[in-house]
């Protein structure tokens, strides 16, 4: 027996009153700290649970103790569309990074309960734990789980407060960490027949461009040096003349000059990329306002939606890096690079969720995510994947996040008019 | 009664005994150690002054405990030039960073006494205390003391070890500090005709250049900034593009490049100019690898002997931070700036060192000191002063330090040919 039809303000206020409880049961001394397998965690997938019962949703707990949700006439399905997110947050963290995506994806399903919009094929939403590195340091744990992707030694890594292990934490839940030693896959990949994520925005483009919400191209992958040391030559600051300095710094300056150059060239060209040195540092054991610095090390995180990109950024990086230590007697220290491929979302979702928020909005907007979503564990699983970013605030990951819950609503209602049938 | 005259090469020995003796009286756990006003400087002296009377020479204590030796005819002189130097030293520093310029005046007297080049005008050597800023954070005491130039701030200064103030400190030593507070000159200004330096060169250029000497044409003055801070806007290293982002290590980087565009500039036309950061870093409370940072700190040296171009320059980096904060929309707070004059050293005694180094080795050179030096002082007091540098391999401050005894003979050479009379 349906109920009502739901008006979109009705469901905006439901949506409101879900983020405040879930708010109120995860406070810290500023925003919220909902920890990856914690019991904190899953005291709001239990109270999401009797949330969901209460709307007539069914609620399942699956091998890695995440929730799913979905219509009760689709229980039984063999197959159905994952509408996906985390409920855990970063220590002092906003409340939308994460739980927007699960409180969209129950949503898109009352909407649809309550004889408003409906679905054209089954669906469920999964209420994912353990997806921020800030805990274990390695993210998209859950994901990861359930898609037979955990390394080894993201599962022997251990917890930033109590030092035990994740597979120690995942035995105290309960969860069965023999499959994800072994690297299977816990739940059946071959019915989940696509995998949809909303996430806040956690860079300012929508802010900046006055749009509500938008549809992902991919998840920008990365190569990244923690470390790179710059070796120059010590020396009195007055008393060297420039022909025979062997000043780090301000090779590092030309470095950094001619990469911020290249950034903007291919930009022009219709490339994309994001490039950042985010620790800079001469050695505060020897350094001093009179002596030109024998050493500056420095870290360097670059970014692109494109795999060629990529190439060729780090081929630039290590010509420029030869040349500038030719020209200017220093030595370039790398250190170890870590790399991590783009995930691609699968273009022909991207292609409907363009459709459906041109059918919602009037106009689609695609970007790039800079920032890494479980939507790429499940895309490098082979699960066609898509994503919709909500316009935010403030970036992510602190307690400043802004998301307005009527973006929020543009957001959802893209979800529901890709999933729905002819309105 | 004249001595045998005497060759060089028994000149230079009896310099390395000279220099192995008071090595011997100062050894730290690396290089040696003379702390000003202290009593190892006092040994130090007092071992001078025995081998100066050895030698035949008059020796006399001045109002600042340091000590004056000349030939016994020009003890009674009514006015004199002055060679001086300082015989303290930095903490585990070189033996010859200003104990080669008091080692040279005995030499140069040393020389005459026993018959070699004489010398044309009275000539006194000035053996002092107190140059260095390692003990009491600020330098060139001795000289300041002598010419009524110490601040009353640095007569308070406290010791780096004992915490003691200065003024304390001469105190112990018998030293009236009644006219020093009334920045009095404590010897006879008048009756210095000039004031002659020699010092190790801090810098390579001598060792890049194959020369033994130089002649110093002037003491580079500067404008510093402890510490300029780059204000910018943190942010996601992956989410935020490029036409958003406000990365004060990008903005940096851009400053630095321009600043050295435009010291090779000015060094093609003929300007005197040195340049550096030595202290650079991001916060080490709130960096990250993939975070934009919101801060970059960095300190700034530039120094020159031409003050039209340190006004140059001074305008140069405001303009240049203004148009970078503009384009960037980053914010520079410079702090503080402090100042120092260029000290030239006098045009006509340049001249004749110069005609004195092309008799004495065939060509002059001369060049500009990048570091400070007691001649600035009794310039700065009025009195035409001129330096000479020796040749030195691996700077100065520091235990490495490496001058070959045959090129401080070049350089006390210069000295003797400056001050004789025809040979």
């Amino acid at each position: 027996m349906k109920q009502a039809p739901l008006q979109d303000a009705t469901l905006e206020a439901l949506a409101a009153h879900v983020f405040a409880e879930i708010r109120a049961l995860s406070p810290d001394s500023a925003g919220v700290s909902r920890p990856a397998f914690s019991g904190i965690e899953t005291k709001v997938l239990d109270w999401l649970a009797e949330f969901a019962r209460a709307e007539g949703l069914c609620v399942e707990e699956d091998a890695g103790r995440n929730l799913l949700f979905c219509l009760p006439e689709h229980a039984e399905a063999p197959r159905w569309v994952l509408i996906g997110s985390h409920v855990d947050s970063v220590p002092m963290g906003g409340n939308y990074d994460g739980l927007a995506g699960v409180v969209a994806g129950l949503m898109v399903l009352i909407r649809a309960a309550r004889g408003g919009r409906g679905l054209a094929r089954p669906v469920k939403c999964l209420a994912m734990r353990g997806e921020e590195s800030a805990w274990f340091g390695a993210c998209y744990l859950g994901s990861k789980m359930l898609t037979g992707q955990l390394p080894a030694e993201e599962l022997a890594a251990s917890h930033r407060g109590d030092g035990r292990s994740l597979a120690a934490h995942l035995e105290d839940l309960g969860i069965d960490t023999a499959p994800l030693a072994a690297r299977q896959p816990i739940c059946d990949l071959d019915r989940i027949e696509e995998y949809l994520e909303l996430h806040i925005e956690q860079g300012p483009l929508l802010v900046e461009r006055g749009l509500p919400a938008a549809v992902v191209s991919g998840i920008r992958g990365n190569f990244r040096h923690r470390l790179i040391r710059c070796i120059g030559q010590a020396g009195h600051s007055g008393a060297v003349p420039r022909a025979y300095r062997h000043d780090p710094v301000l090779a590092f300056a030309e470095l950094m000059h001619r990469l911020d150059d290249t950034w903007d060239h291919l930009l022009r060209t219709g490339r994309d990329l994001v490039l950042t040195s985010g620790i800079v540092g001469t050695d505060a054991q020897s350094h001093a306002i009179a002596r030109i610095p024998d050493m500056l090390g420095f870290s360097l995180d670059i970014r692109s939606q494109e795999t060629a990109v990529l190439a060729q950024m780090r081929d630039y990086l290590r010509d420029q890096m030869d040349d500038i230590a030719r020209s200017r007697g220093v030595r370039f220290e790398t250190g170890p690079e870590v790399a991590v491929a783009p995930a691609l979302m699968d273009p022909d979702v991207i292609a409907r969720l363009e459709a459906a928020m041109a059918r919602s909005t009037g106009a689609a907007f695609t970007m790039a995510s800079g920032g890494g979503h479980d939507a790429a564990v499940f895309a490098q699983a082979g699960i066609p994947s898509g994503m919709v970013f909500v316009r935010n605030r403030n970036g992510s990951h602190n307690p400043e996040e802004a998301m307005d819950l009527a973006d929020f609503m543009v957001g959802t209602s893209i979800l529901s008019a890709y999933l729905g049938g002819e309105e």
